[in-house]
């Protein structure tokens, strides 16, 4: 019998960021995003959990192996975001607004690939305790 | 492609209740809800996690404002029941045991039509941090 | 030599209450107490962190056995006011106003004598995860 | 209408164990579960969270008594794997690998034929703040 | 008999910010603060406890109204620093290193001469989950 | 004029252990430690939160590095202690009863050195969320 198991993994990253969009004047980038448009920056501690859905390995009773799926989020967004200003310092947000929904794709993106086919994925981000998102949902 | 994506907004509110049934005795309401039924109230501080559930717009990168998800929150639910006994003070309740599932069921439909139709919602709330409920399962 | 250790136990219970004073008018009992005057109550999940200071005992490596702490707590505090109305159905909350200070007050009282005199006690309570006190300061 | 609701109630156990494979060479192992396959055993504080969803009962507006859904987790885990080295001193995991998946495994298949065939079941284990599992998933 | 109580109130703001002494040259500043020192800035979540201590009012049994205290806090911390660049958007943090033992003081010293005289008070920072200050010590 | 400010870091290790005096009965072990002396151990994830109390550095602003303090307890504590047995595989609790008391007791031992004399240090200790000890009280 297959038996589908789901592992999380939390880690955690701090960056700056703005939202704001381009193609909007001044007026109304502070109507639709108020003082998260402010041009100087602000921060957040993010929190990301990361959801690894399959069947436990018969020898080794993982669905994969936390210590690996850890360092993968190591190298693939601790070290791309981590004490980064999003709009500024990273490709994937220079011309993608970092509101937490957009993050949490550009984050299951940059994963995805790097874990096994046979294995789904969701992210959550936690932009505030309060605010969080969830992606595919 | 449609990426959809949940958020969830997290708000609170301190309200005593009594669990019991009109129908019952009262040695049936005692056998059944226990010190719950006590008849001079008990009460919580109800942690709610509101999850809305839809494809980000192109323009903001948002599902929906956190800050109107928010402020709804607080004019549909929070000055409904913050600091209220929920059985005498409340229409909802008068004649609906205010079980956690019930109340999260009253939370939903008072949200729902606030809430654009193509969007999926989902009401957690915890009761204490060791009970909560969702609804919709 | 001598080395001082604290203790802490966490505990919990849910109750009802009322802020109000009787020897007020109804107009000032609301212009101060606002919404926690609410006559037909509100209530909490008080959340209890009792802690004790002493040298731990030389054979057991003990300041005080946790669960006869947590033994002490479950028949002081949790039995008398777990499931209650503070102001209706508490002998300590009949003529005392039911802040978060005054339960302090009355916890640590409650407790101090089941505890060794050579030991110091401080009592931690959370009205809400936002608000709380300790006592004594 | 019929409005499904799940519930959830958390409860704890504190256990030690070690991850091994008695089918592989010791360097195997190592090398697979690095410190985790520590000979000493190591240990961690279960976090439990257990999931039942059905429609609520017309009369209580329970879909299970959160009270007898603690007791019953006391009785078929909390009894079998507290204070427990779950290598040496259980029988379900005298030749299953004591990983988190196994573990939430084995613990809906003890709790399941005590839940009522017509409400679904899940179980969430933190074996850290940091690494949890769901099954099923 | 004079019997103190702290009380505390919990808030929260989010800011962007950078730590570098610029009296030192970059390369200093790169040894000493590392990935703080990004030009381009990065963000926290900033969760403030401040803690008041003092004899409760015979009359309302409170130290201070939690709530005025709340709208203090709001007031002067939060209507200043969230949503900021400590950096570039604030008068404190011109001349002075954003680190949180300075936040921490700064904010202090911002809320003292709004508290009375014959109250004690210390702030606590969290500039992450993992990361606090206290004010004094 | 010299302002004292306390930093804390929040670290984390699991090990295994039990409670027992070698210089009595099994009958009195038993009777004294309960389900805390299984022979065959249980485990913990501690966490530990160690507290630096100083003057902040004029040039930095720091009392000290969060890093540097970080690393230290890694050095120290980590990789003595996590996912071990502390009863078996440690010099430190080869004749000292592991219980939480004695285990800050020895923390704050071995890094007390590591900081400078004109620093304060405390270490708090979680054994579980619900039990924890702080050193010196």
């Amino acid at each position: 019998m297959q038996k589908k198991v789901s592992i999380f993994r939390h880690e955690h990253f701090n960056a700056a960021h703005r939202l704001y969009n381009p193609a909007w004047s001044n007026e109304k980038n502070d109507a639709v995003f108020g003082k998260c448009n402010n041009p100087s920056f602000h921060g957040h501690n993010y929190e990301l959990v990361v959801k690894i859905t399959g069947v436990p390995d018969a020898e080794t009773g993982y669905v994969m192996d936390m210590k690996e799926l850890s360092e993968l989020i190591q190298q693939e967004i601790h070290s791309r975001f981590d004490h980064k200003n999003l709009n500024l310092d990273t490709e994937e947000f220079k011309h993608l607004n970092p509101t937490a929904e957009n993050i949490a794709i550009v984050i299951y993106e940059l994963l995805r690939p790097h874990i096994p086919a046979d294995k789904d994925m969701q992210v959550r981000l936690y932009e505030t305790p309060r605010n969080f998102v969830e992606y595919p949902a």
